[in-house]
């Protein structure tokens, strides 16, 4: 099935890959903010990044889904030594806990009001 | 790569599937809270359902992340007619805007605080 054009929501023509990241964490930790700016620059950088899109619900569960055309895309983005500083640092200071679920997507749809 | 005991976030041992759904609706609508609880517990009489993860911005993006055992436990909850008769009233009542990525998990990982 491929996917209508949904407007504010990834439209991606599968296969292409989430790696869904669900985190919890104080309301704004000290750096987060700024690191949390540079690492959507640098992501944007990554070839075969599609994406992302974000929620959380304040005081409780975030989560982030990371829209990748390969697993190559994937690699490379977990590979930037700045990606895996800020990781270092969240561990450290800014995470409770966090999950991170990668899939590769066969199917995908969507709806937009007209 | 298997999964840590990750506390407050899913932990299920590959493979199984995540199916992404992230939306755009008003923040209270008509009829919305009773349905959501419903399907709340009609899903988890699902076989193969392994629970979900929800986030919203307020005023913003909503994702709800489920976890499924296979692609026959995504096919009982999606014919399931209740749910069938909430998504119609969602796309005629509720929803600005919705999509749904289905994939098969092959890796994940968590960290969780000491």
């Amino acid at each position: 099935m491929s996917m209508e054009n949904i407007g504010r929501v990834a439209a991606h023509e599968p296969p292409y890959y989430t790696v869904v990241f669900t985190s919890v964490r104080p309301d704004r930790p000290e750096g987060y903010g700024e690191t949390a700016e540079r690492l959507n620059e640098l992501v944007q950088e990554v070839p075969g990044f599609l994406g992302y899109e974000s929620a959380r619900t304040p005081g409780g569960l975030a989560i982030t889904v990371g829209y990748f055309r390969d697993e190559e895309a994937i690699a490379a983005w977990q590979q930037s030594l700045e990606h895996q500083a800020a990781q270092k640092r969240g561990r450290a200071e800014w995470y409770e806990s966090y999950s991170v679920h990668i899939g590769k997507v066969e199917r995908s749809y969507g709806f937009e009001r007209e």
